[in-house]
């Protein structure tokens, strides 16, 4: 009925993931899954293996582009994401990063003073992370006219996390320390990462992603009064940022345990917010109205178990969010690396399938 | 005004902790601290020496007595919490604790199959539990009249996470399979966990305590529709069972990770919602309304920081909660082990300063 809001809607064959994300009709719920390009696919391995190890493969433009088809060749997915990693930006900083994918991220150089932070500056991306950008054009061209393509980054609270603890962690002690101690020292920090990772997202638009996600994956470990302070009032620059800039290209906000939160996150002006398993879609739903569409949710873990318990998972996800809407089914975090492929395969029909009743 | 619900109400000297949580007034907001009796604590590592180690401690009434009774003579706190482990009653059931203060707690003989879960069965408290009784009993004979006694358990779901995994983890995958594959299973496991805590909490009462308090320090992992399938359900039985039995002894419930689904929690009928730093009171509180007292929620990390901005994070949270009322002060989790007592008792009498205006 309306217009859309985004001149490229209309140019995709499958164009289900954008109109979903504007809350235009579509023919049935569109699904994409959380790090769908990764280590669950033996042709991942095989490339991966090839690469020498998960960032040679980041920074290798056409095997990156290869494995960002990867998913979509065996699945009926609705949108592709760019294979890369949210940590990019500290990496081109010159933190020095590297990847185990036993251990997870770690860096060489974390912050460790005052001066450390003040000598950040916000990478050119184009230069200092062009690998990403080449990555992207050539995912582009691969992908033509089929899907949209989404790029992304680490939220600058989430990236803050790993710059000043070095590598994962749960509970943030060092950063928590520099928030509780020397806030402004942690808002300095922030706004370099919030330079950063808009230039980032606008560059991945110039290069033609269709549409960016924000991965705050830590936001929630802070206190609701800390997120709004140190990790959303950042966020909502860049989406300002983004939307002055680059009009309508659809922003989507994932917040690890942001369920209860999801009001203020709304309200950053996004197009969808993404939710993890915890949440109840009805409830944020009844919650947020329809001005904004909802991204998730279904335990990770759920694909462990058997095709017909998936099916039935999926069907109770599409449930809860009820009435058929602005609704993008994915897992509510990253897909497990054990998971059978076959069992994908059983989730996305199921999601197709049942929502198209 | 109304006559006390809980007849003990009046017996003790300072009885802030029981009337606010049936929403009596009070002079000043009452404090405890979850984990107040532990490491952070020197006397406490002197005792733990001395034990030679956590369960020793715990299995020792005279030395768990005089460990739970070491924060009360430091700092104005307005009750006592039993000194133990939420995972004793596992260990009573024969699975084999042990815990490393590094590593966190293990057990020998994590359940494996369908017929070790049939084999379970709840213990006898007096029988199996006497240590705990029996330290309960010493603590409150030490404690006379001076401020109420908190016992309490592990949760069902809290309990089969430790007892499935065989120890501490992130994503449960084994029990998580386990709900997902064979969900009747899962459920004869909680009902034996239930059943358990039901009499353990009976006889703790029986013992003394004044309020009990039940730990779902991972119900949090769970999907919305997950965690009232197989912890909330469980919790509620339990509360149903101690409100049948043992009366208006107030029952608080505490599920890390658990603010979104506090109007749930609260529909036990438990008397207090536990929550952790991530929850806003203020929403928490204009969500449930008056008929429930919450229970929280600085961020530990706060206790890290300064004297100052302990103050200043204390009168937040207490600001946050609003106008005087249901409110027990609390952290969001337990204190980190590395905290410097003298930052305590900045909490404590921040605390009862400010809400005292």
């Amino acid at each position: 009925m309306n217009p859309p809001v985004n001149p490229s809607v209309n140019t995709f064959r499958n164009d289900s993931f954008l109109r979903a994300l504007k809350g235009q009709a579509t023919a049935y719920t569109p699904v994409w899954i959380m790090r769908q390009a990764g280590r669950y696919l033996p042709e991942y391995r095989a490339i991966r293996e090839r690469a020498g190890d998960f960032l040679s493969l980041c920074r290798n433009p056409e095997l990156a582009c290869e494995v960002t088809l990867q998913p979509l060749e065996r699945f009926r997915l609705d949108a592709a994401i760019l294979f890369s990693d949210i940590l990019t930006i500290p990496d081109a900083m010159g933190l020095g990063l590297s990847i185990d994918e036993g251990v997870g991220p770690r860096f060489e150089r974390p912050l460790r003073t005052a001066r450390d932070v003040d000598n950040l500056s916000a990478p050119d991306p184009e230069q200092d992370l062009r690998y990403v950008l080449d990555a992207a054009r050539a995912a582009k061209g691969a992908l033509g006219d089929s899907v949209p393509l989404i790029g992304f980054s680490g939220s600058p609270w989430t990236l803050a996390t790993y710059m000043v603890e070095g590598g994962g962690g749960r509970d943030f002690r060092t950063l928590k320390r520099m928030l509780y101690t020397a806030p402004r020292l942690a808002h300095r920090l922030l706004e370099v990462n919030a330079r950063a990772v808009a230039d980032y997202l606008k560059a991945q638009i110039a290069a033609g992603v269709d549409a960016v996600m924000v991965f705050d994956t830590w936001g929630g470990a802070l206190s609701a009064r800390a997120f709004r302070e140190f990790s959303l009032a950042y966020t909502e620059r860049i989406v300002r940022e983004l939307r002055a800039d680059r009009g309508g290209v659809p922003i989507l906000l994932f917040t690890k345990g942001g369920g209860q939160w999801a009001e203020a996150i709304a309200a950053t002006g996004c197009d969808a917010v993404g939710l993890d398993w915890t949440a109840s879609l009805s409830d944020v739903r009844k919650r947020l109205g329809d001005g904004v569409a909802l991204q998730g949710n279904m335990d990770p873990l759920v694909l462990r178990s058997t095709p017909e318990r998936i099916r039935e998972e999926a069907r109770a996800v599409l449930d809860d969010f009820g009435a058929y809407g602005r609704h993008v089914f994915n897992l509510g975090h990253g897909i497990p690396p054990d998971v059978d492929p076959g069992h994908v395969a059983a989730l996305v029909d199921a999601v197709h399938e049942y929502s198209a009743r």
